[in-house]
């Protein structure tokens, strides 16, 4: 077999394998010049994909609803996740597939419909989307000036990189020493933050907003683990009021899980650590990911064909 | 010297010349993951730039208000600018240069204050907008559906890669057969378009909006235009409503300069030919491209060292 360093991660690119250092997209590619691209993310741990099948599913509908139709069928793209992580040999694992627009053919009209897209992975060591010391003590938040993309112009449903309103609240945050931001709508309604979705607990009910963020997949999770621990869920547009005088406010993410927040706008929440629902919760995501939740299992033995 | 071929192109990537089909992002950049980067495109024709100064001068401005800060200064930006469409040998040349924000530096969180800026730059073969044959005949126009990325999420005065609402109004273009759109705010206020600036014309006045837009040099030099033409020209909120009902349309853009439209939305503008004003900018504006008008001529010859 080959003696090729994937260490620090592999890659799919295009119908190869390759080291991720290795992997890059065209200069002149749509899915960099025009941000025409969609991804998703599904986190490994303990050698296990959670919900792998789910992830693959919310990536075609992002796909479909770009009109972007690379060659690799799901079948094909479940193959490909899988084999950057046996190549990487990583144990946890932060796994992303993207869909790029490519270039318009040659001799056609230079216009999105008349493009060959393109299908990229890789596999790289988890990736926090906040610190496990940060999560320990509760993340320090702000609800960000900038407004997060109106909904009607990108809709955040349909995974994209589309940064840079994420990006400024991220500065936002770095400019007063905090975490991380919380962005609302033109209403006020809260959003989501940059690559979580955001949930406030009052009176020990929870609540996540209906609209303007991801529906994401630990968000589905989360509404899982409150029935299953008997918290009321609730899903439905959150006032930035509501969040200012919540119980307790918590992030979720594939890249972190439940990640609970202690402070708000330099507001103390509770007792300045996670509170008791969010701790709850996050407890018993882990303790369910150890026990196979959503589970798939890497054979990471050698193949016997190349 | 070097036998490279660098007919289809030739870029600057972070220290480098190569040809622009080895030029390439790293799928980890955040340039790419984040559309978290900033651009500019300055126009070639007949063997110089035009108003290379000014280009370079908006795209320190967006770098400085993305907080990105490359190693290269304007008078090396300046240089290699030159030195890519010198290496093309291209006469008429499309010359992009772009700022990203990279990758954290190792140990430090990643945030993006914590990352090296990289800049790329390149020069391909010259790109239309527009294409000549459509220009001729006055471009088929609709207005989009989708509106453009609010103004207080995304500062479209900073040039970017945010084109997610741009593309979906491409795509509203092509479903009924049209050649390209304009987008409106939330408030139907008139925008801008997939990479131009847009303009009406009423009673012989040139109206261009002021706000929701890119500042465009091309934009700028239709109002120097207008001012050498005597013809009045407004800088102001110019509302849907207007822009049907105005005389001429046209669109302007370092890729293909004046450019008119003959038909919005299938109503026919004038007698579905270009307009008298739109005739008469378009045909100064090359008229003083060819005299020299802002022009940095190009030394192609060999240089002596590498």
């Amino acid at each position: 077999m080959s003696e090729t360093d994937y260490s620090a991660g592999a890659a799919y690119v295009d119908g190869c394998y390759m080291p991720v250092g290795e992997a890059s997209v065209p200069i002149l590619d749509w899915g960099y010049r025009r941000s025409d691209v969609t991804y998703d993310v599904v986190g490994v741990w303990q050698g296990a994909f959670f919900r792998l099948d789910d992830h693959i599913g919310r990536f075609r509908a992002s796909m479909n609803a770009l009109r972007l139709h690379p060659e690799e069928t799901d079948e094909q793209i479940r193959e490909i996740l899988i084999e950057v992580v046996r190549r990487s040999g990583l144990r946890e694992a932060y796994v992303a597939m993207d869909c790029l627009r490519g270039r318009p053919k040659p001799g056609l009209k230079p216009h999105p419909a008349n493009c060959r897209n393109r299908l990229t992975a890789y596999a790289i060591p988890w990736v926090w989307v906040v610190s496990p010391e940060v999560q320990a003590r509760g993340a320090n938040l702000i609800v960000a000036h900038t407004p997060r993309i109106a909904e009607a112009s990108v809709d955040p449903r349909v995974k994209n990189f589309h940064w840079a309103d994420l990006t400024r609240a991220l500065f936002e945050a770095h400019d007063v020493g905090a975490d991380n931001a919380i962005l609302l709508d033109g209403a006020g309604f809260v959003t989501e933050g940059p690559g979580f979705n955001v949930f406030a607990v009052q009176d020990g009910r929870v609540i996540t907003p209906d609209r303007g963020a991801l529906e994401g997949i630990t968000r589905r999770s989360v509404i899982e683990l409150c029935a299953e621990l008997n918290i009321a869920c609730e899903v439905r547009p959150l006032t930035v009021e509501e969040l200012r005088a919540a119980d307790e406010v918590f992030l979720a993410t594939t890249a972190g899980g439940v990640m609970p927040a202690s402070r708000l706008d330099g507001r103390i929440m509770g007792n300045d650590r996670p509170g008791p629902v969010s701790t709850r919760l996050r407890a018993q995501y882990w303790q369910n990911r150890a026990a196979g939740w959503h589970a798939t299992t890497v054979d990471y033995s050698e193949r016997t064909t190349a």
